[in-house]
């Protein structure tokens, strides 16, 4: 009986994929802001540095506040419990799905149509330091969104979990994003830095020429996760963000408070080196507001900023511009669209080309989503996908794990796709 | 750069593995009374209902005292945490890893030589009931033990968390052993049962004839878990387990504590059903203990064995034997080698023929890890390894997901298998 309902599947249905010179994927990110699911339909031509990537359209899906709470209260060390992890776990994998099935009905494609899915998931835990537990020293991280739903409702399958393998690997798992940046922005005969001002900023250099392994790249420090900690609580929950810097703008630096900030001991740490999202997170940002009552909202918002933007330029400085002249730092992440952030970059390095990504190939908002796509590419051609210079790996490792959802798998009762919601 | 390391991987990896007539693949179980790791490495001709599978080696790795507190504070609705949870994941991939290290040793084979994993898992969370989120239902079931960890350090492929997917598609996620159940027990003209008595018992009927959708299977109720927290907690945790059924036959079944257990809810529920051991847990445990204040140990525990037998009949009874005539009981798990178990069943079917999974080709202690084994062949053959009938589910579906490991990429630098515990 099973024979006979046996489909292109496994590694067949694998090696089809590998084998056609143009891919779609689709790419899922939601960063350790918990805002919504970032989503990017990609054409993919070939694969490795020469691939070529053109995003077919892309959103993001806003989580409800619920939805967005029930993360918070599962994100970090004493967080969560076995149950509240397990839910969200396929929670997420149910709003994964319809984030996919979202974009390709935008798209006007049917999901038949798409090769593969690259889905990052929801961090609730990243734990890059060695703990020493009984005969192994251990480190550890933890992505929700369950693949198996997101494939079963979908029809397609899906690559995820891409950090654990470089951190089993003695990597930090993070950053992932400086393959990509290679792959977008290098350039024979000008140095580029590429620097993302997500909920962390992190930056990957592209000196001038280098191979993929004279990459290197770490996490500088806050990105927009203090920002949005403030405006939220400032606004009592009414904004999330500081839109377009506006507050900042109206607020004066604290240059003592600032000089306090740039004390954080992360900050001191020699690269490779990724900040979990406790490093600045809601605990350091109420202990912050705790020692500083009398702070009004706009010098806050100013005096972090402040902290946003310094600490990524002295990053830069002593990790990156001692060593090597950089022509260009190229902004994506949320924070190329804040002004303030932008003119403090500008007014750091006057000599230097500051432009966003949004200037090239892939809007600044899609490129979370767009990589998760582009590194799913290379798990299904067999490529490894960290960067070993910028994640300290010892080696190159093939990333993530790979449920296979061959859509051609349909029993003669079945009535189309599968309905979402049901379980 | 990246294309001159590429290396036989993904798509292509895997056909290769699926083309070959005769695999070699290592099974890891560790079932929810987290005693060890149960590891067997078998050999696997064809795939699907005609497979042939021959264990080579098979053992036991027990937990230290240490690491299966560890467990079992992560294990539960209110337990752990996402760095327990995190961490846990991580240590138990290391232990799996070098479980199947030890197998490959043990039968003086080279890692090399192994095709792929199949891993279970450690249960932290089985949640089988819809809970009602904001615009989903959603099941959901939580196995740790790290694949990317496992296939880092043997250089393997990794087949892992197979629950998720027919839970998916509306399934209860279990049980799983039907599949293998129909392969090795099935017959042309004798109506047969397969029970496996592990920390909870379930059964697999396999009717003369049957195809696979003809075969049902649920869990009946418990297994040795209780029996296994009773022996522990008398004996101040001195024995895990009650040995050859020694406390129990020096005990006397209490009826009207055996009737009133009897009573539990579970036990009347219609199949397909599946317990979390949350139903038959510690707290479960407790509670009787502290409502039987003046009960002997021995007593105790032969009223528990009572209950497991009598649960276990009472199901077959009600559920099976009422609509077909069975010939033969296949009992498999650590309750197989309970001679009080096993006479209770022969007691309570005198006209059935009651045997021991050893007494087929399977030995009854590697049969989980060789189910682990055998699911992860038909996933790699892109087969469906859920039984509907069995588990609930809407429809077959593909298990678990893929940790691709080519054994072949290694940089040219590099000195051989990465060592264990270094991270």
């Amino acid at each position: 009986m099973r024979p006979s309902t046996r489909m292109k599947a496994g590694g067949t249905m694998l090696t089809e994929v590998e084998q056609k010179s143009e891919r779609l994927a689709v790419g899922l990110m939601s960063g350790t802001s918990a805002d919504g699911v970032d989503v990017a339909l990609v054409k993919i031509e070939g694969g490795g540095i020469d691939a070529i990537l053109t995003v077919i359209a892309h959103d993001t899906l806003h989580y409800s506040p619920q939805v967005r709470s029930r993360i918070l209260a599962c994100q970090g060390a004493r967080a969560g419990n076995a149950r509240e992890v397990t839910l969200l776990d396929s929670y997420l994998g149910e709003l994964f799905a319809h984030a996919v099935l979202h974009i390709c009905k935008k798209a006007g494609l049917r999901t038949e149509e798409v090769d593969f899915i690259g889905s990052h998931g929801q961090t609730l835990y990243h734990h890059p330091q060695p703990e020493k537990l009984p005969g192994f020293s251990v480190t550890g991280t933890l992505q929700v969104a369950n693949p198996a739903i997101i494939a079963e409702r979908t029809g397609i399958t899906v690559v995820s979990n891409f950090r654990s393998r470089d951190m089993a690997a003695g990597g930090q798992g993070a950053p992932l994003a400086s393959y990509l940046d290679y792959v977008l922005y290098r350039h024979r005969a000008r140095s580029r830095l590429a620097v993302n001002i997500g909920g962390i900023t992190n930056v990957t250099s592209l000196p001038a020429g280098a191979t993929l392994s004279g990459v290197t790249a770490f996490d500088t420090g806050p990105g927009n996760c203090l920002l949005d900690l403030a405006v939220a609580h400032y606004s009592q929950g009414k904004l999330t963000s500081d839109k377009d810097g506006a507050w900042a703008r109206q607020g004066r630096v604290d240059e003592a408070l600032l000089a306090n900030l740039l004390d954080h001991p992360f900050l001191k740490q020699a690269p490779p080196k990724s900040a979990d999202k406790d490093e600045f997170g809601r605990a350091f940002f109420e202990k912050l507001l705790a020692e500083n009552p009398g702070k009004t909202p706009y010098d806050m918002v100013a005096t972090l900023a402040a902290f946003t933007v310094r600490s990524l330029v002295t990053a830069l400085m002593e990790h990156l511009l001692r060593k090597e002249r950089y022509e260009e730092i190229i902004v994506s992440g949320g924070g190329s669209h804040n002004p303030v952030l932008m003119e403090g970059i500008r007014r750091a390095f006057p000599k230097v080309f500051v432009s966003s990504a949004d200037d090239y190939s892939i809007p600044s908002k899609a490129k979370e989503a767009v990589l998760m796509a582009f590194l799913a590419n290379e798990t299904i051609l067999g490529h490894p996908g960290n960067v070993p210079s910028a994640t300290g790996a010892r080696n190159p490792v093939i990333l993530g794990c790979i449920t296979p959802a061959p859509r051609a798998f349909q029993q003669p009762g079945d009535k189309g796709p599968p309905q979402l919601g049901v379980s």
